[in-house]
């Protein structure tokens, strides 16, 4: 439990908290474990849970490509990580706010324990602790707004190389 | 200041909130305004404040292209849209988590009247009023999160016309 405690401190989701926020967050958590090679999330699917790693290491893979295109998918238009708890990874916080489709495929590289946490759950538990919603959304915020910078910044650079692309042909 | 109210109730950013909450806000918002063809917001610029249209319409410009590079920007590497207050328009929501650079530039187009809120002001009323707080971060980074879908799928759609363009040449 002490263990639990702070690998949920060191996530970016969760620094700030107090140990009784946390120890809150744990009562409305789920322990999972899947095998080596389980898909613990899959893209394009729809969810309502996030994830905190505990033990073992996971892959993550996102298309680049929309599906159905002249171009089928292949292992080449797909970007991968490879994660582990070390790197206080975490998953789908989104879903802490709204349920949404998976942008990407996680899949255990070995047998893996991680922490679910369901949308309703947060909710209500922060409905009735507002500080604790407070400065898990204050994180969450950030986290998303700092993703949002480097889309935006991805966007300008696939715009720029297409209009010289463009201007060449 | 009844109108300012519902004017600031009608926002994403500050819809669910309590007039009691709403009145807390206006007490760290500071009425500004600008005259016609004034820059209200400047791309690229770092800024702690964010805006909602209280009157008056603005033209708000984004470049596609990285500045600096063979292309110059010009006025057809830009987006526009008009924004009027009947679109509830607030500008400038990230800076109430953190400081950031302006992705847009925004024009007044006619005399505008704008509230202005800090972002020191509102994490001091948020630390005060956790309820607010978690409140507005809801709304704020469901919004965000909107924004970062949206980002994404252009990186998808752009990285597909990409790829297809180079297997051409």
């Amino acid at each position: 439990m002490e263990r639990d405690i702070s690998i949920l401190k060191e996530t970016a989701l969760f620094k700030d908290l107090t140990v009784e926020q946390i120890r809150n967050l744990l009562s409305i958590s789920k322990k999972v474990l899947f095998s080596e090679n389980d898909i613990i999330i899959k893209e394009g699917e729809v969810g309502d849970t996030m994830h905190i790693m505990l033990e073992g290491t996971v892959e993550v893979a996102k298309s680049l490509i929309i599906e159905g295109m002249d171009n089928k998918i292949t292992g080449k238009d797909k970007v991968f990580t490879k994660l582990n708890v070390g790197q206080h990874a975490v998953f789908g916080e989104i879903t802490l706010l709204e349920e949404c489709r998976r942008t990407a495929t996680v899949r255990a590289v070995t047998d893996c324990v991680l922490y679910e946490i369901k949308k309703d759950d947060f909710l209500r538990l922060a409905g009735e602790d507002y500080e604790l919603g407070y400065r898990v959304l204050l994180n969450l915020s950030r986290i998303v707004s700092s993703r949002l910078r480097k889309a935006d910044e991805d966007t300008i650079k696939l715009t720029t190389v297409l209009s010289i692309i463009l201007k060449e042909l």
